[in-house]
C-alpha cells in the first residue's frame, strides 16, 4: 500500500491539531483463568466511551504474521512502510541512548569482546563486563581521531556501546565486523557498494587503533561491530504530511525514532504526568502530538499481566486532562502487540480508534483487540492510520479531479 | 503485499507442528429456499467447536472479484502471488495425469484435432475421441525422437493429452499453436524470447513430424499445442517458510503443485481413510502437513448442494482422528469458493481458522461464512496464511531492532 504519490500536493495547511496517543505493546491475549485480554480486564471507562465515540479498527504494523521490533512497528504508524524502510541496529541503538543522529550519520553496535593470543575471538562479551568498566574503554576508544570525521563512542550498557562516524561522504553499507562466533577472528568491514570504501577504511582503522590501546585490558581487549546503518532518508512529517510535528516520550529511543522522522522533540519529566503538562503547555504551537506511553510495553515484556492491567488503567486517567486543550483528532493505538502471556512484542494486530466530528460509531462499545475487530474500519495496514488522521482533520484535498 | 524480503531470515527451526487442512472448494452460497450456506446446513460440532477456540476470518486467494483456478488458488494459500506467480495450463495438466515434472521441463496441452484436406483446422477437438483412442495415438506420437531432449507424451482423457519436453536449455516462453478457431492452419510455435528459440524449433519439428505419423488416421489427424510453461521456479518450503513439508492429497494435480513448492508427497490410499492413516504414521517426520480434500469442491461443481452439505459432514467427522497426533496450529481453510448454486469455482472470499495457544477466539460461534466474516483476523490476503501459522507455531522472529 504506496500513498507515496497519492500524497504529494494534498496535504492542506489548517489549524487543525491532531493527538497521535501510542501505547506500545497496546494489545494482548486472553488471561488463562478469565479469558480476557488485558484491555478487556482493565477499567478504562474513558478509553471505552471515546472508543464507542470513534471510527475503530485493528492494523498491521508490517504484514499479517509479522512481529515487529520497536523500529518497524514506529514506522509503520508513522506512515511508512518497514518493508522497504529500515532502521539498522546502529540506528536504534544510537537512538535508545539518546544520541542525535544526523543525516549522513553512520552509527554500529560495539561488542566489547575478549582475543585470545592469536586474536581469535574468545568471547563475543568480554564475560559482559560492567557498565563501569565499559565507560572506562569508551573514553579509551573516544581519544581516536581520524581524518575527515568525527567519530562519537557511548555506552550503552555492560558490553554494549555505540560507535557513530560523522563528516562528509560516509556510507552505512557496510558489513559486520563480528563474526557472530568464537574460535575465528574479527572480519574486516566491507563495503557493500562503491560509496561505502571510504567508511570501511575508516571503521577499520578505527578497529585497529582501537585494539591496539586495549591491547592490555582483560577481559575486554576488543571490539565486535555490527548493524552499521544511516538514520533512513525518508520525507519527514512536514514535507510528507505538512504538519508541524512535536514528539512527548520519555525513553530516548522513540525520540530518536520522532527525531527521524521530522518531529521536534519536546523536553517533559520522566513521569506521565509531567508529559501530559508538556502537552498543554505546547498545544498552541504544533499540529500534532506522538504522545508515547511506554508502561503497557514494560509491563507485557515482563509477563505481568495486572500490571499492564494498572498500566492501561493509568493511562485512562490521563485521558480527560489530555484531551482538555482540544484536538479535532484522537488516535489512539500502539505501535505492536505484547501480551502478557507471550512476554514479548507479537504478530497480533493492534487496536486503534480515531476520534473526529466526522466518525460513523460503528457496533464497538468498549477499547478492546476484539471490539476493535468489529469496528466500521476493518483491519488495514498501519501505514494508513496518519493519513486517515489527516483526512478526519480536514487536512487533505480531494484526490484528482 | 511482499513477505519476500521480510520473511528472509526470519525463520525459526523448531519443534511445532502445523496441520494445514485445505477442503477444496470450501465456501458457498446460501440455498435458495432455506437462505444457508452448505456450511450454515451441514451439522460440522468439531469444526465449529474449533472455530469458536480459534482467530477466524475470510481470505482471497487472488484479489476480491476474481475467481482462481485450482493453480493460482493453490499458488495463494501456499503464501505466494498468483498475480506474480503463475502456472500454465500444461504443467497444470500435467500435474493433473500425476507426471512429475522437474524443473525446466517444458509442458503443453495437446489437443487432437481433424484437419481438412487443405491442412485447415476443420474440429478442434476431433468430434472428441475416445480416451481408448487418444492411447493409441499417444503410442504413436511417443515413438517420435528428437535431438538433445527427451519427449513425454501423456494421455488426459478423450482429446487431450499433454506434451513434456526435458533436455538443457529449453524455456517455454511459446505462442501456442492452437488457432482457436477453424478454418484456418495451425500456427507454428513462436519464441516469446530469444533463448526460447530452441524449444520452438523443436516444438515444431514435433509438430511436423507428429501430423507425417498421423495422416492417415481419421478424425484424429492433427495436434494442436497451447500453454507451453515451465514448472514455477520459486523458492519452496524449506527454503522459504524453514518446513519440512508434506502433502497428502488424493488428486494428482494437487500432489503436483505440492510438489512444486517444494513438499514431499505422501502415498496414501484413494480414501480420505487412509490419507488419516498416512497423517498418523508421518506425524514425527514433518513440521507441516498440507491435507487436500476434494468432494466438497467436486459436489460444489455437480450444482450438488446436499452432496457438499455430505461432504462437509464427513470430513467433520475426521476431525477429531486428525488432530489426535497433536499440532502447534491447526489451520482450516479452502483453496476457493465453489457454491453449488454457481455449479463453479467462484470469487466469493474463503472463511478460514487458525487454532492455536495464541489465538483471541472472536465473535465467532461456527465455521461458516457470515462466522468467518465477523471474526478477528477480518479479511485478508490468502498469501498470510502461512506466515500467520509460521507465527502462531512460533517459527517466526522478530522483524527489525
Amino acid at each position: 500500500m504506496d500513498y507515496d504519490g497519492v500524497l504529494a500536493g494534498l496535504t492542506l495547511e489548517s489549524g487543525a491539531k491532531i493527538l497521535f496517543l501510542v501505547a506500545d505493546g497496546l494489545g494482548g491475549l486472553p488471561h488463562q483463568e478469565t479469558g480476557r485480554t488485558e484491555l478487556e480486564t482493565a477499567r478504562i471507562p474513558n478509553l471505552d466511551t471515546m472508543a464507542a465515540r470513534s471510527t475503530c479498527g485493528l492494523h498491521d504494523p508490517v504484514l499479517p504474521g509479522i512481529t515487529p521490533g520497536s523500529g518497524p512497528g514506529h514506522l509503520g504508524i508513522f506512515g511508512y512502510d518497514p518493508t522497504t524502510v529500515r532502521v539498522g541496529r546502529g540506528v536504534l541503538a544510537a537512538y535508545g541512548i539518546g544520541f542525535e543522529l544526523k543525516p549522513g550519520d553512520v552509527a554500529a553496535r560495539i561488542n566489547f569482546c575478549t582475543l585470545d593470543a592469536g586474536g581469535r575471538v574468545a568471547d563475543r562479551r568480554a564475560g559482559r563486563i560492567s557498565t563501569e568498566e565499559n565507560q572506562e574503554l569508551v573514553g579509551i576508544l573516544g581519544d581516536i581521531r581520524l581524518q575527515g570525521v568525527d567519530l562519537f563512542v557511548r555506552t550503552v550498557k555492560e558490553h554494549r556501546a555505540v560507535l557513530v562516524l560523522r563528516g562528509e561522504g560516509l556510507d552505512g553499507a557496510l558489513t559486520d565486523t563480528d563474526p557472530q562466533q568464537t574460535g575465528v577472528p574479527p572480519k574486516e568491514a566491507g563495503p557493500l557498494r562503491k560509496r561505502a570504501e571510504k567508511t570501511a577504511d575508516l571503521v577499520n582503522r578505527f578497529v585497529v587503533e582501537g585494539r591496539r590501546r586495549l591491547k592490555s585490558r582483560h577481559p575486554a581487549n576488543g571490539i565486535l561491530l555490527r548493524g552499521f546503518d544511516s538514520p533512513a532518508a525518508i520525507p519527514g512529517f512536514r514535507e510528507r504530511y505538512g504538519l508541524k510535528a512535536a514528539a512527548i516520550a520519555a525513553y530516548p529511543m522513540y525520540r530518536g525514532l520522532a527525531l527521524m522522522v521530522g518531529m521536534e522533540v519536546l523536553e517533559a519529566g520522566e513521569s506521565f504526568e509531567s508529559q501530559v503538562e508538556t502537552l498543554e503547555k505546547a498545544h498552541a504551537e504544533f499540529d500534532f502530538f506522538f504522545v508515547h506511553y511506554k508502561p503497557t510495553d514494560s509491563r507485557g515484556e515482563d509477563g505481568d499481566f495486572d500490571g499492564k492491567v494498572q498500566a492501561l488503567e493509568a493511562l485512562d486517567s490521563h485521558l480527560p486532562r489530555m484531551m482538555k486543550p482540544g484536538f479535532d483528532v484522537v488516535v489512539v493505538t500502539g505501535d505492536h502487540s505484547t501480551p502478557s502471556t507471550l512476554r514479548s512484542h507479537s504478530w497480533h494486530p493492534v487496536p486503534f480508534m480515531i476520534h473526529s466530528d466526522w466518525c460513523i460509531a460503528g457496533a464497538t462499545r468498549a477499547f478492546t483487540e476484539r471490539e476493535a475487530a468489529a469496528g466500521m474500519e476493518g483491519r488495514i495496514p498501519a501505514c494508513c492510520l496518519i493519513p486517515l488522521a489527516l483526512a478526519h482533520a480536514r487536512r487533505l484535498e480531494k484526490y484528482g479531479a
